[in-house]
């Protein structure tokens, strides 16, 4: 069995990168700046940025390979217009090129996506094209609010996100819903801004019908789904007060959760509710929670032992390790079928 | 032991509140419509609106009393402005106050608040001063996002809302964080925005002080908290990255959960990582979700079940039930010792 990884960010990337963002952002700020050059990364400090956290965490807690992605609360598509975003974007993307080159066997890419605050999302169509193509990604990250804590843009069912929804059929590749900083002083990042977003976005889908125009579009809904597990009842009513289908048919041929719960309790009840064909292994790690939890010794975000721990068939556990990834992902699926695996 | 509900909605209100509503709603976008009359309801129409309603559902699940206030999704905060909000908080909490008067032994009524964005919340404080003393009310519900769904407040931990804390403070009651309607196309009401309010409240008060500042003041976070139990480890995980105390020092001395979960393993979770001390029984009936689960021929939001079938000790359920409400609403235990209950 395969453990693979479903999310999992680049956290850690050498402090050179953040400086060409950080002289990016100040351009922004004053216009007659020179514009910045991309970060010079060598090889080894890629290296070394990777051997030290998600290499060694993967090793420690068994993990075979990591969908990896740039650091999501880093994308800041609300800073700058398109061409900033863009301009970040391909340089983030190409990062994670390099440490898949780097460590093949460990890491798949999944890229983020040039959005900005009002504009089309045609414009993130060929970065997807692109990272899909020529770096070989396997899916990507989609913001459903490029405002950054303000919800400015349409319903992820609005014809708005259409286009982009046609690229991910065509490439068949899925997109984790997933935002980045907030710049609204109500809204943490992590704390509440991610959670809030996983249950938002799951809401819209149930409002809509953007199943039946996109009938094999699949979306991965990080941390454990936001609230819905615990409020299944409550989306499942919903669902029926609303007149929509059933969520297993409605939502649930094309939504998909990670095990981004950082209890035991939290992942028990996730499994209890939610149909094992609709969960991917993901830790997020090194990410959100880096601590450790003193009520047991280990690290937060070591979700395989929750899900070590689970009294569920072996079988279901490889659904959710490995098997699961394989379909969400069919790019990957076939990465792993050419290694023999 | 006593069954309180501590989470109930005059959603049944007689067609003629709503009527007046509407009147006021439509002088706000035109301004030469006469200002609307006070709707007409007479004492049967209120009976009947409750007796084939919350009374029946009372009696037919075997809850005693029910903390009742206004229609929270009506409260409308974003429309109009102060003075609209202020004219349409009292008629509806005097509302409240008349099937309190009619059904002593059934209802105890909670306010909501003329609140109304971008102005100061001292404007709250006199409404709130005139349910306590004057109309006999126990609490309030206080939204932390008047604007409905664009978030424009501060933080509930900035001192922009201390005015009002003082005043509950003063009167001893405590305040359920209940937002509102939303008017943000992204976020549907009852399966976004208020789960979204619950976990953003909660992450608000982790990341503050507001309890040094006011070690009596007590916050009801409805909807069993949001997205809080379920991620438990997460923000015990993050109240450690941010430096911040325990989480049973730092907020759970202030906070409380309702049972507003609508499955068995919800509030099985609910129940296996917060303290007892922490949960009060609510239903909000009649509410969000009216429906039966097809998957156990009971209504979605007959909470009581759920808690009658946890393996806890009897008197771990009397917390639940009776003593932990009358300890957070002492406005309401001296009614009850009045009564000799």
């Amino acid at each position: 069995m395969l453990i693979i990884d479903c999310h999992g960010h680049y956290t850690t990337a050498p402090t050179a990168q953040q400086k060409f963002r950080d002289a990016q952002i100040a351009k922004t700020q004053d216009p007659t700046l020179p514009t910045p050059e991309q970060a010079h990364i060598s090889d080894d400090e890629i290296r070394e940025s990777i051997e030290k956290n998600q290499l060694k965490l993967q090793r420690e807690r068994g993990a075979d390979i990591t969908i990896f992605s740039p650091r999501a609360s880093a994308m800041g598509h609300h800073i700058g217009d398109e061409a900033v975003s863009l301009a970040w974007t391909r340089s983030s993307n190409d990062l994670i090129k390099r440490v898949v080159d780097l460590f093949p066997q460990n890491f798949v890419g999944v890229c983020q996506l040039p959005q900005s605050p009002g504009v089309p999302i045609k414009g993130s169509v060929n970065e997807l094209e692109r990272c899909v193509k020529e770096l070989g990604f396997i899916g990507c990250n989609l913001n459903p609010d490029p405002s950054g804590g303000h919800w400015r843009s349409p319903p992820l069912t609005d014809k708005h996100w259409y286009p982009f929804y046609e690229k991910m059929v065509e490439l068949d590749v899925p997109a984790m819903i997933h935002v980045s900083a907030s710049c609204n002083p109500n809204f943490h990042a992590t704390g509440a801004h991610y959670i809030n977003a996983d249950t938002t976005a799951f809401m819209q889908l149930i409002e809509g019908d953007l199943f039946k125009d996109f009938p094999t579009l699949r979306f991965i809904i990080p941390h454990g789904g936001g609230a819905v597990p615990y409020h299944w009842g409550r989306y499942r009513g919903l669902a029926d007060m609303l007149k929509r289908p059933p969520l297993a048919q409605h939502v649930m041929k094309n939504v998909f959760f990670d095990t981004c719960v950082y209890h035991q309790p939290g992942i028990d009840l996730l499994v209890a509710v939610i149909d094992i064909d609709n969960i991917l292994f993901g830790s997020e790690m090194v990410g959100a929670v880096r601590g450790i939890d003193p009520e047991t010794g280990h690290y937060f975000d070591d979700t395989k032992r929750y899900i070590d721990a689970l009294e569920i068939r072996g079988e279901d556990k490889r659904r959710i390790y490995e098997l699961n990834a394989r379909r969400v992902f069919p790019r990957l699926d076939a990465v792993l079928r050419a290694r023999g695996l």
